[in-house]
């Protein structure tokens, strides 16, 4: 197994933040930023003609909003500017969001109200304020994934929390409001819609046939070949055969697994080697950053754990150079999505990308 | 009743086109453009992981992206230049898309292929290029109500047709393609995802209390009355008390009706007066013309016709100027919705628009 040391300090308002260095590396640096307090949890309603939970997070309004480099909040500290890293140098570091959709409980609320229940947390993928997920090298890659393993683990023994989603959102186009590299955790007091489906529909299939639906995907994917755009001893990744989004590519662990608590050192070891394929060949396709929402599906903590597999969903909302999909009446209003390209022409384009 | 006089005519392709026109005026103007043959419908594929239909349409991917005014195809014909509106002038006009994400069954197609049926139009408000639906005079905007009806009765009757969606995309921030001012409607040939959501909880709604959600709805938003944002005899609107996106409007009629098609003259004729009021609350927030989704939700033409009412869901992306509310991660992966901002607060902030 590649070598990862977590390091867990607090910073200046008490959130926890860990440092993960694949070399045993001291982390001692004190956040001497001035205290303050942090937001209350928001809450939670339900919407009526759906039954879905919204969660209210008002204090989120005046969050940082694409600032200029020198004023990055992810940058390590450098400067008399107190960054949330107070370092002045890591690897891959996570910390509890400033401004969390979800947050532990408070006394300090009114008993009437559904308190937004969960932890956020931000991981940033490397000190250097340029590059993305896809052009950290394998080592690096393979400590950010030590990092979501060791975060779903953790978070998922919250008693509050029944799922844990880690994602990524790359690019402005897709409203992401920093630029540095890095990621997210969202962890929630509920399943969430989309889960709540997918599982339903996975739970039916293992009824049926005894096996994971994510499974069964990979077997007819590998039998059909068209879709595939990459794959090696332990992972594959492919274009779905009803993908929702011009370049969308599923990657999954070969052998079913519900979540990152559960990959096997094997399995994390060969995943940079794919990560790295699958985003180089992304960007390659018009040459450009492809802006992207890179989506965890995991097994929720207490459900399902024997049906829901673990796989990588990353959506593409750039449909040509200048020109973006958007989600407007049909996919917004009524969830019904309309594809402009076959699945088979755009992992043609993916696999024809030169590297 | 208000007078609205259709004409049916072809258009150079074989599409059907309808004036619609609150005055005698005869409609005669012939499409004199090459005949051209029409698209193959696209088709349909299961989504494995949730069981939801995807159109594929990959014929959409070469359609008009914001042309320049003087080619703009939703104007009339005053050049040589023929636009889709033969005429030189007209009212309102609705017509066959021309790159439709469902189409009319053919049998130009392989057995093995599920087509994706149904029918997709295309609703032009005026003549006129700039403008919205709000800044239509009431006559106008009963007009576009009167061919909202009149389309809904027909499509409803096609066999292959399960739900019938009128909307209006309103905004390059929500993918608009082509600015001048109209509106669309989708057939669908099954219920969407959302749809079905939300006819499950009306059902089971109606079910416990006889009475149908969309009423229970509005008399809590009538007892509580904090989120209303504008009523009159025979409509309301408010903002729900789950809203999901930082300026959200739904408008119903007090009483409840499935649809369009079952609409009373004396509650149609009741609507433009709200629908300006709530239109030009919505632009006056920020004093700039606001992106929106404006859906239309109607009960399916087979089903759920006693337990689901017709609504009117305008949903804004705008959270401030310079800002829009993304579907980032946790919506768009998730289906889990954060709000920046209290229901109660911005329809106090619509409330005190100064029309």
């Amino acid at each position: 197994m590649s070598f990862v040391k977590r390091t867990e300090l607090r910073m200046f308002d008490g959130r926890q933040i860990f440092y993960f260095d694949s070399s045993p590396v001291d982390r001692v640096a004190v956040d001497i930023r001035p205290f303050e307090p942090r937001p209350l949890p928001g809450d939670m309603r339900e919407d009526l003609l759906t039954g879905e939970w919204i969660a209210i997070a008002a204090h989120r309004q005046g969050r940082a909003f694409l600032p200029p480099k020198e004023f990055c909040p992810l940058c390590p500290t450098k400067t008399d500017f107190g960054t949330e890293v107070a370092d002045s140098n890591f690897e891959v570091v996570v910390f509890e969001n400033r401004s969390p959709s979800f947050s532990a409980p408070s006394n300090e609320l009114d008993a009437g109200v559904i308190q937004a229940l969960g932890r956020c947390e931000v991981v940033v993928f490397s000190d250097h304020h340029e590059g993305s997920f896809g052009s950290l090298d394998r080592t690096h890659m393979r400590t950010v994934l030590a990092a979501w393993i060791d975060r779903t683990r953790e978070i998922s023994k919250l008693p509050y929390v029944e799922q844990v989603f880690v994602f990524e959102n790359r690019g402005e186009e897709v409203g992401v409001t920093l630029n540095h590299p890095h990621g997210q955790i969202y962890s929630y007091p509920f399943i969430t819609p989309r889960t709540i489906k997918m599982l339903n529909v996975a739970q039916e299939h293992f009824d049926k046939t005894g096996i994971p639906l994510i499974t069964s995907i990979i077997q007819r994917e590998i039998k059909d070949g068209i879709r595939i755009v990459s794959q090696n001893e332990h992972w594959i990744a492919y274009v779905p055969y009803a993908a929702r989004y011009p370049y969308e590519i599923h990657v999954a662990p070969k052998v079913f697994v519900p979540d990152f608590a559960e990959l096997t050192d094997t399995v994390a070891d060969a995943f940079p080697e794919i990560a790295r394929e699958v985003l180089l060949r992304l960007d390659g396709v018009f040459n450009i950053p492809m802006a992207y929402i890179a989506a965890w599906h995991q097994a929720p903590v207490r459900t399902g754990r024997e049906v829901f597999g673990l796989h990588w969903q990353i959506t593409s909302v750039r449909r040509a150079p200048g020109k973006l999909k958007y989600l407007a009446g049909s996919e917004s209003a009524m969830g019904a999505f309309i594809m402009d390209v076959k699945p088979e022409k755009s992992a043609e384009e993916l696999r024809n990308v030169q590297l």
